[in-house]
């Protein structure tokens, strides 16, 4: 069997997220048909992680096995030529037989994008939450350090069965580019909603409607309210 | 009367361009309607220039006239509320009485983006033509060098009754960018179809299609056959 790996990217905005789910567009879906079209049987591709419908990838791990032989070139541009638009195929290679995308990915570095104005950049309008509110940058930086190391994400996330709620937090960081606010935050795995939640968690403390002391019962297990749009949100790289 | 002008952007992709055309959706027409919407009745603005359908623009200015008053920042709110997510204001103020989008703009910047590439990034692929061919850059950075200076730009326009065909070039270059190609043509004004013509033929120049002379050829008036797709064309920057 060959292990095939892709590197890919997708635009979110017209995906119902990565993982197949019936009668709705997913990425998992495309490329699982466009799989399908190549080796002729279907073969569904591991992931390295689910992702909500909205949310745009600029980096991607998947893979899946067969036992038919593509030259890893020849698959890229065959898959390129198969899959829609608004997701890419920029590397192909054979892995190791035990390597997985979920399993074996080191870490994930996902950019959450808030822009706090009346202007609309319409080529950035679909990856980012712009509303009309000014935010306190400073307080946003000196928050943002609350959620570094090992914290128990019950009230940030939507735990699934036995799911373990700690996760250890690499990087979090709240800088500003050409007024674009983005929140950066890598770990190693992530729980559903989570960076949503803490990107809402910082730009709601931003607008001055949280305190410092808020987050951090949000830390000890009290429920997060907020959610950022799913549309500023990007898995901006992923960590082999 | 108010001279009100706006600075905008807008993603071609899902515009017939910029003019008002009976039937279809054109940046014109929607700017209309929602200009129509605060101020109770029809103005139509004018515009910097025409645009194919598909081609975008990163910069655009435009100009109308109406005797009721809105301060600009209000303006440019009720704007951005009324109009869709593909087009956004982002600067509005009040001109001069004799100012006129169409002819009191100084120049015009475009930028044409090929992707010489296999692999595919689908955030940048609606704003670029991307190909599996090569592109000898050295040879399209010496072509470009012919187009700089007046010239009669028949060979490479669809002229319009009387139009007269000499256009002076300020600026001819292409540069490679992260794998992208972008040929950079500014000029006061331009004839239709002008600069796509013009990144068709310096493209299947660097493909080995054309040769230095063909340019040549093209600039005293014969036909260059090659139209670079719309879609890889941006309005770059308009200066004022």
């Amino acid at each position: 069997m060959h292990n095939y790996c892709l590197r890919l990217s997708f635009v979110g905005t017209n995906f119902h997220g990565w993982q197949v789910q019936p009668g709705l567009r997913t990425v998992q879906g495309v490329l699982e048909r466009a799989i399908g079209e190549l080796f002729g049987r279907s073969i569904r591709p591991t992931g390295c992680c689910r992702t909500d419908a909205g949310v745009h990838a600029k980096d991607y791990i998947a893979n899946f096995k067969a036992s038919r032989f593509f030259p890893p070139d020849s698959l890229l541009k065959a898959l390129n030529a198969l899959l829609p638009e608004d997701v890419g195929v920029s590397e192909v290679w054979l892995a190791e037989e035990n390597f997985n995308a979920r399993y074996s990915v080191k870490g994930k570095l996902y950019v959450y994008r808030v822009y706090p104005s009346h202007a609309r950049n319409p080529f950035l309008e679909p990856f980012l939450w712009r509303f009309p509110y000014t935010l306190e940058l400073e307080e946003m930086k000196k928050a943002s350090g609350l959620f570094l190391g090992r914290h128990d994400f019950s009230g940030f996330a939507k735990l699934e069965g036995e799911e373990d709620p700690f996760v250890e937090i690499e990087e979090c960081e709240v800088v500003e580019n050409e007024g674009i606010v983005e929140i950066r935050v890598r770990a190693k795995r992530f729980l559903r909603y989570m960076v949503r939640r803490i990107a809402g968690a910082l730009i709601y403390l931003g607008m001055g409607k949280l305190s410092l002391e808020d987050i951090r019962e949000f830390l000890k297990g009290k429920k997060c309210p907020y959610t950022a749009k799913a549309k500023g949100l990007t898995l901006e790289k992923v960590f082999l």
